[in-house]
């Protein structure tokens, strides 16, 4: 899925999640405190809680920007679109923008599925992102019906194609939008 | 959603149930320990934890037996069903073993609401579910593809169709998992 980190820059939270990450894949997500993580990046605790909540936020920072990129992307596609056409070519738009992440989306991918809490934060957000999708189908002017299922389903369709782009980083992102779409369809017939 | 509580019964798991859900309603589920409950129930911290994980789980205790329940359903339908149709049916066989929980359903969906805590851990059940499908329907000869979309799918269905059953506990579930079902091929297109 998304969210990956935001390119590695000099400023502080750049170098908190640069860090965090290195230290992720060195000794797992569990044997790294926050104490590592401010060491590692010559930072201190109270610079570290200045970005993030918790320890597993500093994998999801960048969870709110693909949120508004995706809910301008939505506003922006034309009116006459059905609800699933919308959602899918917003997620498209949004999930262009991850292109630069490709490096560290598959690490990224691993560190969640060996733990459970950030499992759960991840689930959190992509239900978060799916809130979103829906809202900005119902000011479109979408049914309550209509968007729930508009917006569940491009979800469903993101992360295939997500997925897909892990495995194949070089492949044209809505190409992968739009195989997953078919095969949605074909699945629901 | 789903997975509430075992009916009311003089068993110590059963008690801990009741007494739990009884003190979530009364203070709101952050202003409850375990020591509450078991207070309240007449019963030991240890014997508590002989039958739950931590506080969060004593509200998803039956998660275990619906999964089940759903698997044995998937593998009784008729080999010649779709994904699709197989998922949805078993989804609908096991939605119904849930008919006497309809007064505990909205109180139980209203604190789950409350907490982001709770909410994690229900998200975390339903993609456990969401897996468990998806492994019935490779099991029974789908590609992968098709298993993780009808999979999808029929969970998106599912929710909604539990969600309407939880504000008409007197309808009929086949019937809502229907008109769930119709209004996904609607959107899908």
């Amino acid at each position: 899925m998304i969210f990956p980190m935001s390119r590695w820059e000099p400023d502080p939270k750049g170098r908190l999640q640069r860090a965090a990450m290195e230290l992720f894949l060195e000794r797992g997500y569990a044997g790294v405190t926050v104490a590592d993580i401010t060491q590692r990046a010559g930072l201190t605790k109270r610079s570290f809680f200045n970005h993030f909540a918790d320890k597993r936020e500093v994998l999801f920072a960048d969870s709110e920007a693909f949120q508004r990129t995706l809910t301008d992307a939505l506003a922006a596609v034309d009116p006459a679109a059905d609800p699933l056409e919308a959602a899918t070519a917003a997620l498209t738009q949004a999930g262009r923008s991850l292109a630069g992440y490709g490096q560290v989306a598959a690490p990224r991918r691993d560190l969640i599925a060996s733990s459970t809490e950030l499992q759960e934060r991840e689930l959190v957000k992509m239900a978060s992102l799916c809130r979103a999708l829906q809202d900005g189908l119902r000011a479109r002017g979408a049914m309550p019906a209509a968007a729930r299922f508009a917006a569940e389903a491009a979800i469903t369709v993101f992360n295939a194609a997500y997925d897909d782009w892990i495995d194949h980083p070089d492949a044209d992102f809505a190409a992968l939008m739009m195989r997953a779409l078919d095969q949605l369809r074909t699945a629901v017939g």
